[in-house]
């Protein structure tokens, strides 16, 4: 339910409509785009009384949200969100690039790796420190040492970094050192973490789930957003298909349709869509062409050598290159970078 | 890694077998046939040196598991595994029964319920105390007074009971009060989870993820065997295909792969796969012909005033004839039930 | 639509309603349960008055048909369609097992092995004279050849023979040759060779495109019900998923479906489903456990040495321990082989 | 097999290879870069003696060609392969338009569409005269009337049209009147059409099947070519997958995976990938970033009023702001519109 409020409304009226939403049942969420006092309500529906609702001094007018999703939606809030981790800025006019290793290796690497990213063009350095494997018997990552090595280059470089956060037990510490805290394919349906994040207060990179549907997609979002954290940032990566020459199918499609359903910011991730690193400029420009509002991926100074998902990460060579590339599509499509 | 010990081996040979495996940086798994003294090695292969194991006293042989799940694969173990749960045995001859409704309700509805169910010839009883719910808004399950619910049949009635566990945090709650802890569809590669569940006393019920490649299905239950925890149950439950009749895709074939590659007991959940009551019966009688060690089906008294999945519910009466059926085919393939 | 006429209504009242039917543009299918004289009206709908059909004398009713499929709607005929093949029928209490090789290979082959399986409890013989393949460099059947080998060996053997028309130019030669006329997965929306099959006076075994809905396998065999062919019989063959360990994915619960929904005879064929033999034996019994009517199957002396799709092919041992196997699960569900 | 002759070979040289090829049963394909003299050779690759071939006057070398389909093949030849349909040249550095209703309809709908879709910098009229559907009592296009229509609509308005052939029987009626014919997702392995469109002069526009991998689609091709006509452009058109936001799933990461594999030009259809128009504008840029040659693309001047398929057809604004947005595209790729 989306309340408005009157531009007049005062405070106390504002205060008057919380209270009896509370007795209601229901949730008080502050969505605003900015222009219009408004409040998105989500709880039982049954108990929300809109009649009585919009008979309060101060309101506007009460909308029910049709979609199962509500506080993710279009419909809640017009205007696209920009999310901010540090001092950058996801889902404005500029594009952003999350470039970085898939698992944080060693200090030196880190380092490096990053200032080159950096100097290159990137806005936010990635590395896994806690990572999902798909055998109990592959490299785990660093964990703790990883986010430790992770938010030392942050310090040293000035750029924020993101990490996974694979369960509700190292969430906090993922949650210390990281500006981005990423929640995995695999986890999309985790809803114990989901609500978690929904705790946090830092913005949140949420993967689609390899068989999720756009609808699935967003009620996992719905789930963060409903716990009181609307910093949520789309990240598409690949379905999977019957497809046999990329690892999974890169869903092109979802980039408008989410843009069209919800306010949230979208990201694409080549790298795990594809799983092939010669696929990686192809896709990264379709997807900015599409409507993303910046690319998530795997870079590497070695990628034979890197200890994990070496065959999809592209060198810093052709990251420069994708760079270039991007630069003159986004301007094609009236974006920066 | 499997290393068979003559037959004639001491305790002391088995020991310091032990010992140089441990200080190869193994892990030693005593999985046994009842026939031969043979254990299971899984950890780093390139620092397990086979030669070196080969020549201990009271070593017969040595062989590599091809397979990337080893303890859960054939050649790490010929003969199928019977897991107890309670006084019920699965993988036996016996088929095993599992029904109840889909989440825990009501005392009176539990008791009432469980008692009828065992009645007409079900083995364990189901029932969801914490739901995995795609939408933040829908009934999320009772809880910890879902658990009690059900433990409270399990004394009344004599029934086994099954709930799920659907994170780490909860864990510990459902495996105090039930006898068989689920880990359903979404949380098949909540790796924490799956290391969480390694370490209980309790089986597990592992739930197919809705797109995992059998491959991956078996190593989350290698997940659960690696940390210790042999007594894992393996359920089909559906895939996500195109297909827009049933909920999911009953994968038949799964079946006799899984019993061919993995000596763990396999059931089939024909509700969940799809969505419809009307495909219980087809359903569950082809997942015994193809060699299932039971099936996982959900029953309400009342399925259209279910909390949650009413629509794929059965009745009472609706299960006195699945068992009729069953029994039929389960004679016809040299099962009893 | 559905028109039932009167017990007592005359040949005089039913050509009376033929011709109006025919004057409104509809065309009149006379497919009957054999108790009422009833006709199934196709056509454009928005030209056939119902109100003024159901007052013509000896009209007792008349019923619109909810499925896109009209023919073929269990909605047309309640009765289940026993398709007579040969001596061999198609859809009654008794199973039907068709098998053969995948290609016609040679007339020692076709002969020996024909009767062999004759011996063995098969009651149709199947050989591929075209053969739909993959790539323009594969082998491609004998041709005409083949379907000569083909006759031959009925006439030796004494039992009906079916091979696949790949198109509108070799189906007069394949109508002419074979008992019953195979229209491939490849074709299943071949639409000009479904019109043609329509047009034949021999029984048509439909095969499912591997990625067609439920809804789009019957309006396929509706094409050639429409055409005044109502000989039709449905053939599950796998679905294509992202599953990598079977070739395809057999769609169990399709069987239970097209039952519901169809009155005509469904077959499953788990060589191709499957494309691997050591999964035969299970899926033909889940197959005729879910309430299948018979198994399509490959058979080769030699399957090493097939020309074509030798890996799914069983040898003559193996189907005999399947016959063994399928006469059991027959008798649990009341049927017999 | 690809065999390369030195550049001062003689036309005499040029004849005994290939009539050394026809003695060993091959068949000689020129497909030249423009570069070096080459024959592309298909058959039975163990008949084929490259050590003798090698060996003859006035080779440079002969080389195997891996992949299974060969004429198609990048190995075969390097560069891009331009397609000429009338004036247009499909492949180059320009993009190529195809517009038009899915079904003629009317002689002024198409003449007066046709104009107008021409003058916004449409390059080819697409109208449907034989249309595949898949129920059989829904409209099945003009025929030969429309067909008519088309052929008039060119001599008229000065633009090549396409149209689809969907069987042997009517493709010469087809390739009478048109200048590119189209062989439709649900025929792409229908073999034997696909022979027929090897003999044709014509060029042909193959879509890919909703579930064809990438080798499958490229083997189709290679029937064509295998015939002799290598005029052959790819199409993709969407997979089908669980998604169901979407008609089908624009498999965008197919467009670079083509051009990698394969000489021949690519275009991208998002209107029955889509199967919806608001995702025209978004799918077709991002095919254009991926490296798609060009668009086809359903106009409608009522979309609401089409006989077929007009949920997914765009209007003539709609298609000037499509133009409009894909120039830019264009320019920052490196390409012209």
């Amino acid at each position: 339910m989306l309340i408005t409020m009157n531009d007049s409304a005062t405070e106390k009226e504002i205060k008057r409509v919380t209270k009896l939403i509370e007795e209601m049942g229901g949730n008080v969420h502050h969505i605003s785009d900015g222009q219009e006092v408004s409040m998105g309500i989500t709880g039982n529906e049954s108990t929300l009384q809109a009649a009585e609702i919009s008979q309060m001094p101060g309101v506007k007018n009460v909308n029910n949200i049709g979609k199962p999703y509500k506080l993710g939606s279009r419909e809640m809030k017009a205007k696209n969100t920009i999310v901010k981790v540090g001092n950058v800025e996801i889902g404005g006019k500029a594009l952003v690039m999350i470039a970085g290793s898939c698992a944080v290796e060693t200090v030196e690497g880190t380092n490096e790796g990053g200032r080159l990213l950096k100097m290159l063009g990137a806005n936010l350095l990635r590395g896994g420190a806690f990572k999902p494997r798909t055998s109990p018997y592959s490299f785990q990552g660093l964990g703790k040492r990883g986010l430790e090595i992770l938010a030392d280059a942050r310090e040293l470089i000035g750029m924020p970094v993101v990490s996974e956060a694979m369960d509700t037990d190292n969430f906090d510490l993922v949650e210390e050192y990281v500006d981005l805290i990423q929640i995995g394919a695999r986890n999309m349906q985790n809803y114990s973490l989901l609500k978690r994040a929904g705790k946090s207060s830092k913005p949140i990179l949420l993967k689609r789930g390899i068989s999720a549907t756009i609808n699935e997609f967003l009620l996992a979002a719905e789930y963060i957003m409903a716990g009181g954290n609307y910093n949520v940032i789309l990240c598409e990566r690949g379905i999977r298909t019957f497809n046999d020459y990329t690892r999974y199918t890169l869903d092109i499609s979802s980039v408008p349709e989410l843009k069209l359903l919800s306010h949230l910011p979208v990201l694409v991730d080549p790298s795990h869509a594809s799983g092939r690193r010669d696929m990686i400029i192809p896709l990264s420009k379709a997807a900015i062409a599409a409507g993303a509002d910046g690319i998530m991926v795997e870079v590497h100074p070695f990628p034979d050598k890197a200890l994990s998902d070496g065959y999809q990460s592209i060198t810093f060579e052709h990251f420069t290159e994708l760079m270039k590339e991007l630069r003159t599509i986004a301007k094609a499509v009236g974006r920066s970078l």
